[in-house]
C-alpha cells in the first residue's frame, strides 16, 4: 500500500510548495517507496491531527509528523532501501544542515518569495494566511516584499559556504544526493513553485546543482508545476 | 615514530593558536596516534615548503598541507583507528562543515581575537603580521577591533543553527564527537588561546559543547595554555 503524504497545495491541486513537503517527497522516492500525495491547505487542519502542519505522512498504521521525524522513520522502516544517510556520522550532520536551512536559507529566502505565495493560494486560505503572516512580520506583505531586489546579494552570499562545497563534489552527499541534498532542495523547489523571481544566476555553480536535483528521479521536481529557474 | 605536526605558535611555544591546527591535532588524538608538535612561526616558511601555512603534518615519508586534506590522509591511512566521518554521508558533510567555517564562523570571529593574537606574536611574526593583515581589513588592527562588543549580539546569532542542533544531540557527530566537532572547536580553541574576550555566555548550550570538548581525550585542549572561557 502506497505510503500517504499531505502535500502542501495552491489554488492550484497540482501546485505543491512546502520545502518541507519537498524533503519528504524526494525522501520517499531516494527510498524508491510508492506515494500518494494528497493535496492539503492550511485550513484542512483537522485531517492531519494531531499535527497542525505538514508534512504528514500514514505509512500503514503509524501516522508521522515533521519531516526530520519521518526521514528518520523512513531511514529505520526500510533499512534495505537505499540510505537516506550513509552512515551514523551523516544522519548526525544532516540534522545540523536542518537545523542551517530552518533557522538561515529560509528565513532568507521568504522575502523573494511570500508575496508570490499568497498570490497562488487557495481563497480560503488567503485571509489565515495574510493575517498570520503579517502579524509575525509587524508589516504587509507588500511592504515586505517591496525592496527584495536589494536582498539578493546577501542572499547567494550567505549561501556562498555550500557553493564552494559544490564546486568540490556534485552534491552535498558526495557523489550523489543523500538527504541533506533534499533539505536544501526543498528551498529551492518551494520558490520555484510559486515564484518567477530569479534567486540564482544560472552560471552560479548552485544553480547547475539545482538542474542536477531537478533531474533526480526521473525529473520528479521538475515535472512538478513551477516557474522556469 | 610519531606524526610532525608543525603548530603556529606565539612569542610563548606552548601557546598553540591557529584554528586549522587544532583541527588536526584533535584528529590525531581522535585517531589515537602519537604525534610531535613543533612550534612555528609565520616566519619559518622554508621548513614546510612546497607548502607555506600551517598545519603541515610528517607522516613517515609524506609530508601533507591543509587541515582537510590531512584529515582525508588519516582517514584513509588508518581505517582500524576510530572513524573521523562515520560514513560517506559524514565525510560528504563533513567538508560542508568545513566550508561553512572557513567561509562564515572563522570570517565572523577575527573581529573578536585579531588584536589579541598580535600581541601573543613572536616579535619577528609582528611585522609581516600587521602588514598583511591590515592591508586585508583595509584599516589597522586597533581600529578593526576597537567596537567589537557592537559585534557580539550578531556573532552569537549566526551560530543559532549549531546551538539548536546541540540541543538535540550532546555532538555535531551525534552522541560522540567527529572530525565536524573539531572543524568548529579550533575557531573557539584559537581565540581561547589568545584572548580573554568572552565569546559565549556560559549558560549557552554551545559553551556547555565547548566545555564537552575541553574535556575530550584527558582534557588535551584544556591543558594548552590559554585564558579561562
Amino acid at each position: 500500500m502506497a505510503i500517504k503524504l499531505y502535500d502542501l497545495a495552491g489554488a492550484e491541486a497540482a501546485r505543491r510548495f512546502s520545502p518541507y513537503c519537498w524533503r519528504t517527497r524526494m525522501a520517499l522516492a531516494h527510498k524508491g517507496l510508492a506515494v500518494e500525495t494528497i493535496p492539503w491547505r492550511f485550513s484542512d487542519k483537522q485531517v492531519i491531527a494531531p499535527y497542525d502542519r505538514v508534512p504528514v505522512i500514514v505509512d500503514g498504521e503509524q501516522k508521522i509528523g515533521d519531516s526530520w521525524v519521518i526521514a528518520d522513520h523512513l531511514e529505520k522502516a526500510y533499512p534495505d532501501r537505499p540510505s537516506l544517510f550513509e552512515g551514523s556520522g551523516g544522519r548526525a550532520l544532516s540534522l545540523l544542515v536542518n537545523s542551517w536551512a530552518d533557522n538561515v536559507m529560509l528565513p532568507g529566502m521568504i522575502r523573494f518569495a511570500l508575496l508570490d505565495i499568497y498570490r497562488h493560494l487557495d481563497e480560503r486560505d488567503k485571509p489565515y494566511f495574510r493575517t498570520s503572516r503579517e502579524a509575525r512580520l509587524g508589516t504587509t506583505l507588500e511592504e515586505f516584499s517591496a525592496d527584495r531586489e536589494r536582498h539578493l546579494p546577501a542572499f547567494r552570499q550567505s549561501l556562498e559556504f555550500v557553493r564552494r562545497t559544490l564546486k568540490v563534489q556534485n552534491f552535498l552527499g558526495g557523489d550523489h544526493p543523500l538527504y541533506a541534498d533534499y533539505i536544501v532542495f526543498g528551498g529551492f523547489q518551494w520558490a520555484r513553485a510559486i515564484s518567477p523571481f530569479q534567486l540564482l544566476e544560472p552560471s552560479d555553480p548552485l544553480a547547475q546543482w539545482r538542474e542536477r536535483m531537478l533531474d533526480c528521479f526521473d525529473g520528479l521536481a521538475r515535472r512538478a508545476p513551477g516557474y522556469p529557474v
